[in-house]
């Protein structure tokens, strides 16, 4: 193993291999994002990443509400175009056929085909370089019966991974 | 698919499948950490999550820098150790057999087995529910000639894991 020292960021920060992927809803409208992570356990905070000039960036700053959606891999096509096409000229729900669906707490509406909703209430952002991370506290949440972890969807970089086997266990 | 409401937030957090799995150092510290994620792209930013009450915590809060070491499937085993054991009362360099490798720019050291060296300077620290985020900016990096995006390790919930097949490309 030879070590190169690489002033290329892009490249370094390419070496993550992928990150749970997750449509985020806010008002009616749907965000793909990888930019997300588990911030406490205790209270159970979640944030996601979003950079200003997006159009749920607005949509959150304004509703201070999102919700998680988790995507399966018979959502990929659905997943890929909410991550490519702007809220401001699409109506993401008509274009992908997703079905809106109410939630228990917060207003912004919930997708239906997603096994996995997670209500989120923010009650802190950050704004770190060019994102600014929304942190949110879960106040309710739904599991669909069927839900396996093994059909997820991860993302890095152009390339949409399953969860890969699973090599030791802790 | 029929939902259930889950007011248990463990379940709920523990619908994510994985997240990429690191060795930070920290003077001459190891802790495995899945608390991480790229912040920013340009600055490039990552951030780290480590409670109050871990002995990096105390390190990281002192000294303002951190190397993120990306580990390979064939280092499960000190993975899993600098995951489970306590910097203050381990010497984990010691104890795995890992080697030292002084950086270039930060004073802690970086791990040599690990294909990927990430030396970052905390420019931001965030409290949010148990966990504190130490946000850090890239200020050099290395990258093995032989690095292998499959061979990097994930992990949630007790479960490791490798990067899964690619199954759509954006």
């Amino acid at each position: 193993m030879n070590k190169e020292n690489i002033t290329d960021f892009s490249k370094l920060l390419a070496t993550f291999p992928c990150f749970p992927t997750v449509l985020v809803t806010c008002d009616e409208n749907i965000i793909t994002l990888a930019l997300i992570h588990i911030f406490s356990f205790n209270p159970p905070l979640i944030g996601i990443g979003i950079a200003p000039k997006r159009y749920s960036y607005g949509l959150i700053n304004k509703k201070k509400e999102f919700v998680v959606n988790m995507p399966t891999k018979n959502l990929l096509s659905q997943t890929n175009l909410c991550g490519t096409k702007s809220g401001r000229d699409t109506d993401k729900f008509k274009e992908t056929g997703l079905t809106k669906e109410t939630s228990k707490i917060v207003k912004s509406v919930a997708i239906k085909e997603c096994p996995v909703n997670l209500e989120c209430k923010v009650v802190k952002e950050i704004e770190t370089g060019d994102h600014t991370w929304f942190i949110g506290e879960v106040v309710n949440g739904k599991i669909a019966d069927d839900f396996k972890l093994e059909d997820t969807v991860l993302y890095w970089k152009g390339l949409y991974r399953s969860p890969g086997d699973v090599i030791k266990q802790r």
